[in-house]
């Protein structure tokens, strides 16, 4: 085989997003055992970050050793027992996953939908689950499919009003925008490392609450799942019992990133992508483009631009890629060839990242017909 | 947080095992989208490697984003209906693990079982599969728990017999013993990156047979498993339709790993593990120690040594970690306090490799009380 030459891409889509020299640096570091002290360390450090970042105390906030979705898939089968009635918010493709992944693992789902783009208001909310009375509801938080964030609370008051347990897909919220999940009520919440938080995928950050935890344990069925086993992984890395061998590469990554993220200081992190967001909308409207989202609902690090009118999406895409080095995400679903979905995340949330976005785009824009 | 600095271990134990340099090389590598152009190439060098390594021209060869546990639960979960007869022929705790992961999806789970350290005789497997008649056959290859080595055909031909497919778990041996699953009639085999084939942990290299796929193509039910469902990989890997976002990181690491192995020649490697196992038996009886596993049914790569009488391992494993930054494995379940797992893979299958393992293990021995 030939040597590995990767092009070095402008990550400017949905994730993976662009990452720090510091982090790829770490992740060369010399492995240890699965077992070896340091590698304790190092978890107990990756513990810490995350419940900073997710805006919690939970003591069980923890990595699970897969992507995004292996977090998604441990939330569903760790706290819905067959028949167990599951409550979903969708108004987009992430959404339509947890249920999809419920259905599979035998609960009773229940799914209300809104136009892939909007939100739930708290009125919404509360009338479905005092209609359903589901034991689970669940939200995402940063619907990466259509650039909408919802508000937690308008999830998590009215389902906690009826008993049942809140689960948040935070998998492009963590790390970019605050997550609050003690604020906000969230009883199990999953992310990803390749967005937010600026690492290579395959480690799901994943915290659960004290009532999450209480029924986590009270509940006589086994996961079906042995790998993603909340109670099996609580014995790891709490108690040092062999599990799975973990990444520990990815390990070293993420503690990387997270250390990198406290340094900067979570808030200043925040308002960073809020403000790369607010100056990425100027000049995507003083291009005449419109974004997807109402404002006020919008994911500050994730945009979605409408696709204008004659102007084919996937010229635009092949141009950035090929001629700029540039990866933006396509709109998929009911938004396939609608939007353009625009990560502005990490070290590219800033006016360097925003002036070499817009210079490539506007001439990819342009190229493809579009009046810019 | 402190700078990251993990200690430079040995890694003599059963995995991770020691990584070359130009893997962790190439892991710093700039990531790219997981449907860019550029990471389906080197998904394809993958495929092509691990077919070399696994002795197959499965088409249906690819790389499960979770360890080698998440490779077990995917051949579980995807051949395995509820109620389906599994046939576990168990001695060790990796088969025992599997017949877990089939009890928990609803499989009729059979075990036949042998004191841990032996084999199963093809006489033995034919009276188990002619009285059972299972659906599915599972045993494992290299019992890393016990160190010895199954001959795959003593159960394949037998459970062929009775029309049963066979799942082989193949996490210690691929990379470093033939596996043959052509050869062999292996129907499903997983492994894990982080031992034979010298790479980070993290990925699980899967393959399946023909007349595996046929089963899955025919099955009814969804795999319960969204994350593990191969279907659905399938359709990403080959179709370029996203399911997940593959960990690129350590793909590319993976790649690095298997151009090695590829450059070295499949078997000069095996024959190197060959002669370095020879000799490390060698240097053992000359110890006045024993092999827990009888000759002739060792793993090559993975050498079980038992704890002379009056000696605490643990004192044993301490000092080697921490006088001479050498990990080996602990035996465990049964076999707790009773052997020694010591790992030759990769990088440490040499000459070299012995005499550094030796020259602390002696002496660590020694200060342990041991008469060496």
């Amino acid at each position: 085989m030939a040597s590995l030459s990767p092009p070095r891409r402008w990550l400017f889509g949905p994730g993976p997003t662009q990452i720090e020299q510091r982090v790829y640096d770490a992740m060369a570091k010399p492995v240890v055992g699965y077992l070896d002290p340091f590698f304790f360390e190092v978890n107990e450090d990756v513990r810490a970050g995350l419940r900073e970042v997710f805006g919690t105390r939970n003591a069980f906030t923890l990595a699970i050793s897969g992507t995004g979705s292996a977090g998604m898939e441990t939330a569903v089968s760790n706290f819905l027992d067959p028949g167990a009635k599951l409550l979903v918010f969708s108004a987009g493709y992430f959404a339509d996953r947890i249920a999809e992944m419920g259905r599979r693992h035998g609960a009773q789902v229940v799914v209300r939908r809104k136009p892939w783009g909007e939100i739930f208001t708290e009125a919404e909310a509360r009338e479905a689950v005092q209609a359903e009375r589901p034991h689970v509801a669940a939200f995402v938080h940063a619907e990466t499919s259509t650039g909408a964030l919802q508000d937690p609370l308008a999830i998590t008051r009215p389902a906690h009003g009826v008993g049942a347990l809140v689960i948040a897909d935070c998998v492009t919220s963590l790390g970019a925008t605050p997550v609050d999940v003690d604020a906000s009520g969230i009883d199990i919440a999953y992310s990803c490392s390749q967005k937010g938080l600026s690492c290579p995928p395959g480690l799901s950050p994943f915290t659960v609450s004290a009532a999450a935890l209480e029924a986590l344990n009270q509940r006589k069925l086994d996961n079906p799942v042995w790998y993603l086993d909340l109670k099996l992984l609580a014995d790891y890395y709490d108690g040092g019992k062999y599990h799975h061998t973990a990444p520990i590469s990815s390990f070293y990554a993420l503690r990387e990133g997270l250390a990198a993220i406290l340094e900067e200081g979570t808030q200043k992190r925040f308002d960073r992508h809020t403000r790369a967001h607010a100056a990425f909308v100027k000049r995507i409207e003083a291009m005449g483009l419109h974004m997807h989202v109402a404002a006020g609902q919008r994911i500050p690090n994730l945009n979605t631009v409408r696709v204008p009118e004659g102007v084919d999406d996937a010229l635009v895409r092949k141009a950035l890629l090929h001629e700029h080095g540039i990866e933006v995400g396509a709109g998929f679903g009911p938004l396939a060839g609608k939007i353009f979905r625009i990560g502005l995340m990490g070290p590219l949330a800033n006016e360097d990242g925003l002036d070499v976005f817009f210079s490539a785009f506007e001439r990819s824009m342009a190229r493809a017909g579009a009046a810019v």
